[in-house]
């Protein structure tokens, strides 16, 4: 099942490709080749495809969209890029990551030049309100990037702290999406609150499926190698909620074996996952912030995008049950 | 001997430091800590310090130009630290580098938050010309960055090239803070046009006397260590004038040697540039930019600003010979 969004704003979305292909392109052809090498490689662009939906949805009829869209996918992408080098992830969207094919100092260089391009178009803006909105996001998430790392030696990462960091790191970038399109529309505090609270939710569970798809999602369906967190030492949401749920001494055993990250013993994690019920308990907190999404949508005027924005958060459920 | 502007604008280098500190300050310790690390430290605030001269000559006495200041200060160290993770340099303004200090997730990561910070003062501008100039700026810089990466595995690197990274690199930052601060004064184009003549120029010879210092500078002086850019492989103008101006026997030497980037071979190095008369020829061409700098300079009132302004030039000057 395909999200509805893809066809409805289909035009939308083929201009942002266009977009930020011509935002990428540079006179150093270095710094283009390697960031269209990842720009160009796809990915969902939920997040621009969000802020489009929410401005079509408005009735929003201007020139600012795309750019704006654009702006943020790019930021997205930065971050990608400097992510990679950080966690010498090897692969990304299926590819080499930069930092693989290259090396950490094209992953450094070509994030920060892949930065200053969304700030040039975020700078472009008329309403400096828009331009202010977006410097703060790229602050918060920065400083996301600088809490996970600070928490990367605990022995247990607790849920406030993994909410905090995914708040920063991934529901930020969501929450922003949607609450510059509404500036775009001029829309009213109380209609941007709602916006806000609904992409922050959204953020929240796109990463949450993001986290329990890594234990129990199928790699054809989700074209991602299942067991990466758990291989890359990630604490994330399914470890998080089996310790909790677990006995002291299974918890002793998945600390182990979760300390050592060796692919063999995944099954045995997966076991201990099953028997502290983890799937069942995760999927409480992920329809959690479902329902809040919808409830939150309740402050847009009801129309085909307003449909094209349900059917992502239902979409987003269907994929896990 | 001292530059003037040290005492001339004492106050408001003071109210810089206030401000740098300020800007970093966020609830992520680390980041923080981090950022203070190499912020805190020093360094000649060069740039700032000509942002708020040339506003002072220009008779500025709005609020904007501490913060303006600091968002260039912010901007030159988050390509510092960046520049370190890439060079993999193990100091830094005398102390351990971030990245030698902490690592490269540290110098990544930190660097990142140091940008996100320069772009949020950048964004509370209200004067939208200002925004886009800092973000066109910050963009070439990057792209300069890039540049330099794709020159690095070039056997030799062209004079050409040289000015084409160092005009992205270092005068980038220089012209944008003079020309910045013109914009703060409501400067007109051709006021505007002359600032950016002098301060590019600026900033080449700024440059190329910290690379004629690496091989002639006295560490006592300078608190640098000599023959870093040589060891580092690092081709700069002086190696690239003593290739131009040896014999072939000479320049197969000197190649050969710079190739193998050897401590001990450094006095056999200094020998051949200087049969090649390698000081001499460069210092026509730093003092072909230091008086373009002076001439560009008349588009000032006189005033002990622009006194100033006039004694960083020669300062700098004084220091090679």
């Amino acid at each position: 099942m395909d999200f509805i969004y893809k066809k409805l704003i289909e035009d939308e979305l083929k201009e942002l490709e266009l977009s930020l292909n011509d935002s990428i392109s540079s006179d150093i052809q270095l710094a283009t080749e390697v960031s269209n090498y990842l720009v160009g490689s796809g990915g969902k662009r939920i997040r621009p495809a969000l802020c489009i939906l929410v401005a079509k949805a408005l009735d929003y009829s201007g020139k600012d969209l795309i750019r704006l869209a654009s702006s943020i996918e790019l930021l997205h992408t930065a971050t990608l890029i400097h992510d990679d080098v950080v966690d010498e992830s090897l692969t990304r969207r299926g590819k080499e990551s930069i930092h693989a094919k290259w090396d950490n100092a094209h992953g450094v260089l070509v994030g920060d030049f892949v930065y200053s391009k969304a700030f040039q178009l975020m700078a472009s803006f008329e309403n400096p309100e828009i331009i202010r909105t977006l410097a703060d996001a790229t602050n918060r998430i920065s400083e996301g990037e600088v809490l996970q790392l600070t928490l990367k030696n605990q022995s247990i990462l607790s849920e406030k702290d993994y909410f905090e960091v995914i708040d920063r790191k991934t529901a930020e970038l969501f929450k922003v999406s949607a609450i510059t399109a509404g500036i775009l529309c001029s829309s009213t505090d109380t209609q941007l609150s709602g916006l806000s609270n609904f992409a922050k939710s959204l953020g929240i569970a796109f990463q949450i499926q993001d986290d329990i798809l890594d234990y129990y999602g199928e790699e054809k369906l989700t074209g991602k190698k299942i067991g990466k967190d758990f291989e890359e030492g990630k604490f994330t949401l399914p470890i998080i909620i089996a310790l909790k749920e677990s006995t002291e001494e299974n918890q002793n055993k998945l600390l182990s074996l979760f300390k050592k990250g060796e692919r063999e013993d995944f099954p045995k994690v997966l076991a201990l996952l099953n028997k502290a019920n983890t799937l069942e308990k995760i999927e409480e907190v992920f329809h959690h912030y479902t329902k809040e999404c919808m409830k939150e949508l309740n402050h847009i005027p009801q129309n085909d995008y307003k449909i094209a924005l349900e059917d992502i958060v239902s979409n987003l459920g269907s994929r896990l049950t």
